[in-house]
C-alpha cells in the first residue's frame, strides 16, 4: 500500500473517530497476541506538534518519514504495554525515540533560541498517584523526558531547571551531550528568518503578524499519553519550546496542568501549540476536570477546550487524550498536528492533516 | 483594645466566616465612603504562609508585628479598590508591602537555597483577560511580583526564569539589588539547621522526617487576590520558595494553576504551602474547576481540595479565594496561616491560628 493510500485510509478512520463520539475504528489489525476483547484495554496516542500542515507544504518523502517516525514510536510504547509492561516505560520509550528523531522539536532537532542554543522542557505525569516531575531550560541532557523521570522518582521536588537540573542529572547518571548535540540546519534556517523578523519588528515597532510568523518555527513538540493492563494513565511531553525564544523562556510543555497531566479518575493528556495560552487555559487539566465534573467523554470536553476556548482566544494547536477505559481523542485547532494511536480496540491509527478527503 | 482581643474578636468573625457558607460576618468597620450596599463588592484577601504557627510558639510581640503588617498590605490594596483602583494594582500593592516585610518568605526575608543564596519565584493572573505572568528563580530584582507583571504586561511569553528574567527586568526598567539585599539572621539561621538534616540524611540515609522538618524553613509564601469596582479578579503570589531548596528547584508559586489562578467567571486563588503537591492537585485552578463546573461555593469546593484531597495525599497548605460576589474564603490544613481580608461587606478580618477560642 502507498503511503498516499495508507493514509487516507488513516484518515479516514480518522474522521469517523473524529464523528463518532466514541473511538470505535480500525484500520490496522493490531499484532494482537490475544482476544483483545478479553483483556483490559491498553493503548497509547501520541502527537509530535500541530501547526500549519497542509498536503500543498508536503512532499511524499516528508510524509512518509512522519509516518514511520509516529509508527516507531507508536510500536516501541505499545509492545511494552502489550507485553504487560507499565505505562510510565511506554511512553518515555515513544518519547525518546521522537526525541531522537531530527523531524520532531524535541531533543536533537529541537528549535533554537534567540541567543542561538538550545533549552528543552520536559514533563511527565503519573494518573494513579499523581506523581509529577519536570525540567525546563535543559541544555545538555540527552533525553530531557528521562530526566522528568528522575526528578518524579528520585527527587523531593517536582520542577527542577536549567544549571540545577543538569546538575541533578549528573548525579542520576544520565547521559550529556553538548548543546550542538540538539543542532539541525533545517532549525538554523528557521532562527535566522525567525530573527530577521523580529529585527523588523525592533526596526518598525509593529508586532510580527500571526502570518509571517511561521508556523512551522515553533512545531514538532512531542507527547505520549498510555494506558497500561494496571488501568495507570501516564502522559509526558518533550520540547525545544519556540524558535528564538528569550529570557528563558519557560512554555507549557513542562507546566504540569498545562502542556501535560494525568488522572486516572478522568484521562491523560499532551499537549502542543502556542505555550503561552495553554499555560494560561490550564488547558491539560481543564480538559479533565470538564470530564470529571461534568461528565463529558474525553472528546467532547477537548473539542471544547481547544475549540470553543483556545481558538477563539488566537491559541493555536493541539491535544492527545486518552481515558481510562482506553477511548482516545486528538482535536486541534491548526491545519495539521502529526498524531498516531495504537490501542488494543482501535488498532493503529496515524494522521497528518485536518480535513483528509 | 489588646492585640490578643482584637484577634479573638476576629477569630469569631472567621469562625462564623468558616461555617456559615458565605461570609456574611464583620468585626471591623470599614471606613467606607459611601453606602457599600449600593455600590459593586470589591474586597482583598490576602495569606503570609501556612504551617505550624501555634499560640505556644508565638509571642505578644511577633503576633503583633504580622497583624500589623498584614493589616498595612490588606488596607493599601483596599484604599486603591476603594478609589476606583484596578485589582491588578490592589494585588501588587499588597504583595510589594509584604516582599519588603522581613517577616515574611518573599523578596526581603526570602529563604536561602541549598547553596546560600536566594531564588525567588511569582506569579500573577488577570480572570477578565486570563492573562498571565511570571518569573522563577530570580536573584536580583527587587519587587519579584513587579516583574511578573511586566513579563504579563509586555512580553510575548508568560513565564520567563532565572538570568533571562533579570534581563528582561534590566530592559523594562525595574529595580536591581544584590542578592544579599534579600539576606535575613533569622532565615540563615534556618538554612543552617535544615543543611544539618540533610547532612543526616545522607550521612543515614534515612529521609528526613515531617516533624524534623520545621515547617517554619518554609513558611511565608505572601499572595493576594482582590476584585475591583468593574469585577475584574486578579490574583498574584511571591515567595523565596523551599529553605534549602537545589538545583534550581520551582515550587507552586510561579506555575499558573497550582499556586495562582483568577477566572471572573469562577474565582481567583493565591496559594501557600508544600509546593510539590501544590503543583501535582493544580490545586488553585481545580479549586475554581469545582465552583465553575459543579456550582460549589468558593468555602465548599477549598474546603474540598485543602482538606479532602490535599491532607490525605500529605500535603500541607493554604489557600485565599475570592469569587466575583466578594466572598471569601482561607482555607487551611495546618495549624495556622497569616491570613486577612478587607471588604466592603465584610470590613477587615485578620486571623493566624486554626483553633481560635
Amino acid at each position: 500500500m502507498t503511503i498516499q493510500a495508507r493514509l487516507s485510509l488513516v484518515a479516514a478512520a480518522l474522521f469517523s473517530l473524529a464523528a463518532c463520539g466514541e473511538a470505535t475504528q480500525s484500520d490496522t489489525q493490531t499484532s494482537g497476541t490475544a482476544n483483545a476483547a478479553e483483556r483490559a484495554p491498553i493503548g497509547i496516542v501520541i502527537h509530535g506538534g500541530a501547526g500549519t500542515i497542509t498536503r500543498e507544504n508536503m512532499t511524499p518523502e516528508r510524509e512518509a518519514a512522519f509516518t514511520a517516525a509516529l509508527t516507531a514510536a507508536l510500536d516501541a510504547g505499545y509492545e511494552i504495554l502489550d507485553a504487560g509492561g507499565d505505562s510510565m516505560d511506554a511512553v518515555i520509550a515513544a518519547i525518546q525515540l521522537m526525541e531522537e528523531e531530527p523531524l520532531f522539536n524535541a531533543g536533537r532537532g529541537a528549535v533554537y533560541t534567540y541567543d542561538g542554543g538550545h533549552e528543552l522542557d520536559a514533563s511527565l505525569m503519573h494518573g494513579g498517584t499523581l506523581d509529577a516531575g519536570a525540567v525546563s531550560g535543559v541544555r545538555t541532557v540527552r533525553s530531557p523526558i528521562a530526566l522528568a523521570r528522575e526528578v518524579m522518582e528520585n527527587s523531593r521536588h517536582v520542577m527542577l531547571s536549567a544549571a540545577g537540573a543538569e546538575q541533578f542529572a549528573v548525579e542520576q547518571g544520565l547521559e550529556l551531550v553538548d548543546n550542538s548535540y540538539f543542532n539541525t540546519e533545517h532549525r538554523f534556517e528557521q532562527l535566522q528568518r525567525a530573527l530577521e523578523l523580529l529585527r523588523e519588528q525592533d526596526r518598525t515597532g509593529d508586532h510580527i503578524a500571526n502570518a509571517d510568523w511561521d508556523s512551522a518555527f515553533d512545531m514538532g513538540t512531542v507527547g505520549a499519553v498510555a494506558l497500561d493492563q494496571q488501568g495507570n494513565i501516564v502522559a509526558g511531553t518533550s520540547t525545544g519550546g519556540m524558535t528564538a525564544k528569550r529570557y528563558n523562556r519557560i512554555g507549557d510543555s513542562p507546566i504540569i496542568g498545562a502542556g501535560t497531566w494525568a488522572d486516572n479518575a478522568s484521562c491523560g493528556v499532551s499537549a502542543t501549540g502556542h505555550g503561552e495560552y495553554f499555560i494560561r487555559y490550564n488547558v491539560s487539566a481543564q480538559i479533565c476536570s470538564r470530564v470529571k465534573y461534568l461528565g463529558e467523554s474525553i472528546e467532547a470536553a477537548g473539542n471544547y477546550v481547544i475549540h470553543e476556548e483556545l481558538l477563539p482566544a488566537g491559541g493555536t494547536g493541539g491535544v492527545i487524550i486518552m481515558d481510562a477505559q482506553g477511548n482516545v481523542s486528538m482535536p486541534f485547532n491548526t491545519e495539521g498536528m502529526y498524531r498516531g494511536a495504537r490501542t488494543s480496540r482501535l488498532g493503529t491509527v496515524i494522521g497528518i492533516y485536518s480535513e483528509e478527503e
